[in-house]
């Protein structure tokens, strides 16, 4: 029984000393040395390892992070389960960098960044977080960790999802058919959706225009998700007012990327979530004994859904 | 029965709007139009209005912010109060403030904002909140409110105060005895002490010298705790890994001064909390009231404690 690891090569060592004490009996092997595909049971990883066709026994397919569009379907074999990271180490980091990049919006922060490079010196009112409507799309278990965390605060939330979803104390809304509504609620909109082919695109120039005008943006999701020349002139108009951006189509970003420049966007290069190995690879342990016992699997990928 | 109000002009009329909801009597005046010194009962103020002594009849100086120490409080009237301003919107806007200072520093948002200026994409490892220790200085109803604003992230907390303080959670320490085992826990340190002899100048090299190799400072207190050349010189040798710092001696600070340009400093504009004038209202003529009837004033300071 071997399991297969094709991530960040530099946390392989930390990978494979937590997996020995969480489940001593697992061989460890590092892409590329991959011996006989055919005794891989198990594969974590962040991109996928060639074609996943080439693992005839392959029985689960971790992603180490919280999303699996990185992943071709259609060539993993068909007895094969596909499950997410989903442990409380990503929601905890998510969590924090959400509730950094609303403070910089919410406090003009981004105004702030460009008034110490030029060393001017000008405070701008504070609007009281019950008077600023924040919202999230995709209410998943990291959608609701950070609407649970921007609570203390005082904020007026706002939920959307693709299926309804009742949360006490935030207003939420569902389907195509909630999302212009759901949009005109939120001076500080939040991404957290999965991507998918429905949800490919879907931060465009139509979406900012059903914001409140000034509305800012924080995209934790995918690069896919943004159509970055609609952000540009939804930013140049003031429609935006400003984005906070940790993901892109293409990481990393080309050095002449406009975003590095924009005075009114702060990028992060895909730190939002992070999984902590320990909390990982307990995860992972807790899976193979389930799949070794026939039980059912948590955070299992519905593959037709894609999340 | 008269009021004199001096502080920011912009917030005059909303400030006179909102007394006259919560005490109609009340005549407002504007400085510096002062009319008969002799017949104003109460002052609301940010900076002192010339002298103290010229208002025979003051019963009680409001302090417009946190701290009275911009005041001579040897030229207050003996039988003049001094409060100052303790409200949940200052308590509010000062947590919002330091969670996103606390994330900066936690989540290397000041590497990440240079990688920006120079396109580079560097992901930083992420430590738990679990392994990060936060230390708040000056545990009154500001910074007891920060630590619990702090408590839901999970960083492990202390707080150090002048007297005793018992924090379910936190540990503390107190007087000038239990200053350097505090400072020794603090990977990030927040100021929040009010401004006295005794603190000034505070933040010194002894006390840099005193935290862990590479720790953070968030000064939300005032400028005159901080020994800027101090934490220049920390910074340099990495016994400082970054800064936040929004109050100064001089306000604004010179444009040549050399924290505006610091790529491990960032400068925010005296905004980490305000009052809201709303609740401000309120709390002054609450303690209006009470000065008619005879009553303990709340949030009144005691002179010679400064605080």
């Amino acid at each position: 029984m071997a399991l297969l690891y094709k991530a960040s090569p530099e946390r392989a060592s930390a990978w494979q000393r937590c997996l020995a004490v969480e489940h001593p009996s697992l061989e460890f092997r590092q892409w590329p040395d991959i011996g006989d595909a055919r005794e891989i049971e198990y594969i974590i990883a962040w991109e996928s390892p060639a074609d996943l066709a080439d693992f005839p026994n392959l029985r689960i397919l971790f992603s180490v992070g919280a999303g699996v569009d990185q992943f071709d379907l259609s060539r993993l074999p068909p007895q094969a389960s596909l499950v997410r990271m989903v442990d409380t180490s990503i929601s905890a980091s998510m969590n924090e960098y959400v509730v950094w990049a609303v403070m910089n919006l919410h406090r003009d922060m981004l105004a702030y960044r460009e008034d110490q490079r030029v060393a001017r010196w000008a405070p701008q009112p504070i609007v009281s977080a019950g008077r600023r409507r924040v919202g999230v799309m995709g209410l998943g278990q990291l959608g609701l960790a950070v609407i649970e965390a921007l609570r203390p605060f005082g904020f007026e939330r706002f939920g959307w999802n693709r299926s309804p979803r009742e949360i006490e104390g935030v207003t939420t809304y569902a389907g195509s058919e909630g999302l212009e509504a759901f949009l005109g609620q939120c001076d500080i909109l939040i991404n957290l959706l999965p991507l998918t082919p429905e949800t490919r695109g879907l931060l465009d120039a139509r979406l900012f225009a059903a914001l409140p005008h000034g509305a800012g943006l924080i995209n934790t999701g995918r690069g896919g998700h943004l159509i970055e020349a609609d952000m540009l002139t939804a930013l140049a108009s003031g429609q935006l007012r400003g984005a906070i951006v940790d993901v892109f189509e293409e990481e990393p970003p080309a050095v002449d990327h406009p975003f590095w420049t924009h005075p009114r966007i702060v990028v992060t290069p895909h730190i939002a979530s992070t999984v902590q190995i320990e909390g990982g690879a307990a995860a992972v342990a807790e899976n193979i004994r389930r799949a070794e016992a026939g039980s059912p699997l948590l955070n299992a990928v519905d593959r037709q859904r894609g999340y």
